[in-house]
């Protein structure tokens, strides 16, 4: 196997689960949702499987009718006529919408860079080397009165230095990632901050690819799409995942919306990638789309997230750990220097070699019964200091879930 | 975007879709089953979903049901013991198998060189591509006492000149790609000619990559797996698909099977590709493997199959053109040399400069209203012509399409 892959370490999805179930621990790791789906989501896949079209290919860019919802959605979001045949496609979740638009945009041996902004979902770094390009890395920086070590500060602490951002960019500079509703920090980038990072993007004339997949979940702020501001259309594709939108982050389909040249340039990457995205889940999530209004989804979803990240907010006030109020997404950002770990606690190899956020966050899995995910993942070496305090928690969980968190915590007091 | 995906050509799947479409033509082309799939496996996706955690991300490897599913199979089929937790993964389809495969073997700027066999389905090039590797085209040869424009011949002769093939090795060639049943010819590679493929690839040190989604449909001849000769396991990944293996061409759930050293770095390639394949019917595909045997599926479904291919081959016996009969999966090669298309036959530009035999196929859905697809995609350039003269035509479709084809083609006499 060539070296790059022929490493054996795990993803930091798969460990963590494993660490998590193997102590039959609450799992607030992984950002999947411990509750189902809402009956009529489901019953739209189950319904769309009837249909022998449905089981078989779609066409690379998408069925029509998820096609049409799109095209809508955003004509509506981003307050401009969406062509879906030409401006939409679909793609096998989110994560290979990024490959998609990176492998489209990006050449090997030309040294392409892309700026990410950490800490930066662990994907994009080996989604940016496999398209061929290279990774520069400009991290998030608390701008705060208060010690993040003592006090709660809120996501909107967290910011991007724009000097830096732009002494980052070099001539070979391509691309700029942004995330926003941030994971992990929760941060939803103000019309302010994306109009700074737009005008430098402009500037050097760079691509803006818009992880936007947790754009339904902000709290008491507004989302704002990059690509709705002056001028940003142009230089904007942006991502999607309909595994976000519903609660369903098994059934993969994500999707890219941008101007037609980007958009066909997506398409053929992803048509060589996986060629199309699976078709009954679909036309499950075009079916979803339909009824959303009925049932006042997206609206009744958020005030349920809202409840879980103020329930999870409360449990570690509870326990005097501060955190980082998130204003989207469905993380929590635990500081947790204060915390002693015990000298005599020990810790397995795998987890001693991935650092000291790692025996962190093991030892909330071990200790309390409570795994999160430990967010030096989400940094680059130079970097992976500016995490170390911290563990991340996901609020996608029940209320037992969040409850029996709370109950294993206890124990901190 | 890069200049090797702004290139704005149509795959071959989509462009004739929409071109059958626009006629109305009776549609042979694409590889899906104008039939549902039987109402049990139907169900069983069905039944998934109601479970939550089959709507959440699966383990990047694939959810242990369908992995404990595919070590017995291969087991059995293979004649040795499979451990699923080390030597299968499960995919985003076939095709992003074979990438993850590639991915996993190939480095970008060092030249590698992956032997294909031409007729080559056509993701196979831009998937070497994308993984840094460079396509080296072998042809199969007709190797027959007649003359396949005039006489219905057997996809066994269709061959591999051993001498030719091992003349393409170099010191770069690291893989060469096996497709048993072949598409589009509906070749069965026999045992021997597998040991002589094997033996090859064993004296220059080559990876194998079988493509064998269409294992399960052979008529008259027996599946072998060439990982299953002696000395191959330990140099071969087998790739398989659920989409084929169960008419659920849209569910895109593939696996790979071999060595875990291989199967290691595939994982990882295929983690960074989609992350996980869809949940949902990757435990759809689980349960109808468990309820395969008391349906007794395989066998009744391959029968089906064959009918399909009696029933096709018979349409051009009856019309008088001649065809390579085909041993395994679902595609007949009609040799059309002796057609001839009316002088005053207009084709439209987008026809024209895909070259004669788009035209042969464009020729078939304007004037007889029967769709198929044209072989020469599956050349490369210098190989074309060897393609010129056949349309392949898919037979994975209902009795009431074939007998419309019927009574379409009826104009050629
Ligand atoms: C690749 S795991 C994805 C889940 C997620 O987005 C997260 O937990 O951050
Ligand atoms: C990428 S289209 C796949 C369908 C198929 O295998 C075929 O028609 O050859």
């Amino acid at each position: 196997p060539s070296p790059v892959y022929a490493k054996t370490e795990l993803d930091v999805w798969t460990l963590m689960n494993q660490v998590s179930a193997s102590v039959g621990a609450v799992n607030l790791g992984q950002g999947y949702m411990s509750f189902p789906p809402k009956d009529f989501i489901k019953r739209a896949a189950q319904e769309a499987l009837n249909e022998n079209t449905h089981n078989q290919y779609a066409p690379p860019r998408g069925r029509p009718g998820l096609l049409e919802q799109l095209g809508s959605r955003f004509t509506d979001r981003f307050g401009r006529s969406i062509d879906p045949s030409k401006e939409v496609s679909v793609h096998a979740g989110a994560n290979e919408a990024l490959l998609s638009v990176f492998t489209a945009f990006l050449e090997h041996g030309k040294d392409q860079e892309v700026i990410l902004m950490e800490p930066a979902f662990d994907q994009y770094t080996p989604n940016v080397i496999m398209a061929g390009g290279k990774p520069v890395y400009v991290p998030l920086r608390v701008m705060s009165d208060k010690d993040p070590r003592e006090s709660v500060i809120s996501s909107d602490d967290w910011k991007l230095d724009l000097a830096e951002f732009e002494a980052a960019i070099t001539d070979k500079t391509r691309i700029v990632v942004l995330n926003t509703p941030h994971n992990p920090v929760g941060k939803v980038f103000s019309r302010e901050e994306l109009a700074q990072i737009g005008a430098i993007a402009e500037k050097h004339n760079l691509l803006i690819v818009a992880d936007e997949v947790y754009e339904h979940l902000t709290y008491g702020v507004e989302h704002v799409s990059i690509a709705t501001l002056p001028g940003m259309w142009e230089r904007t594709v942006t991502v999607g995942s309909a595994g976000k939108l519903f609660g369903v982050t098994g059934w993969r389909v994500g999707w890219a919306v941008g101007p037609e040249e980007f958009i066909s340039a997506t398409l053929s990457a992803h048509t060589r990638i996986v060629f199309t995205s699976n078709t009954p889940l679909q036309e499950g999530v075009a079916s979803a789309f339909r009824q959303s209004p009925e049932h006042d989804f997206f609206e009744v979803q958020r005030k349920e997230y809202e409840a879980r990240r103020n329930r999870l907010m409360g449990v570690f006030d509870d326990i005097g750990l501060p955190y980082v109020v998130p204003k989207g997404a469905y993380y929590l950002l635990v500081n947790a220097a204060k915390l002693k770990i015990p000298d005599d606690f020990e810790f397995p190899d795998f987890i001693i070699e991935r650092g000291e956020n790692f025996k962190l966050v093991y030892f909330f899995i071990k200790y309390f019964g409570v795994s999160g995910i430990p967010p030096t993942e989400f940094y680059s070496a130079p970097h992976k200091e500016l995490a170390n305090d911290y563990v991340r928690f996901a609020f996608c969980k029940t209320d037992e879930g969040l409850e029996e968190a709370a109950v294993c915590l206890q124990k901190i007091k």
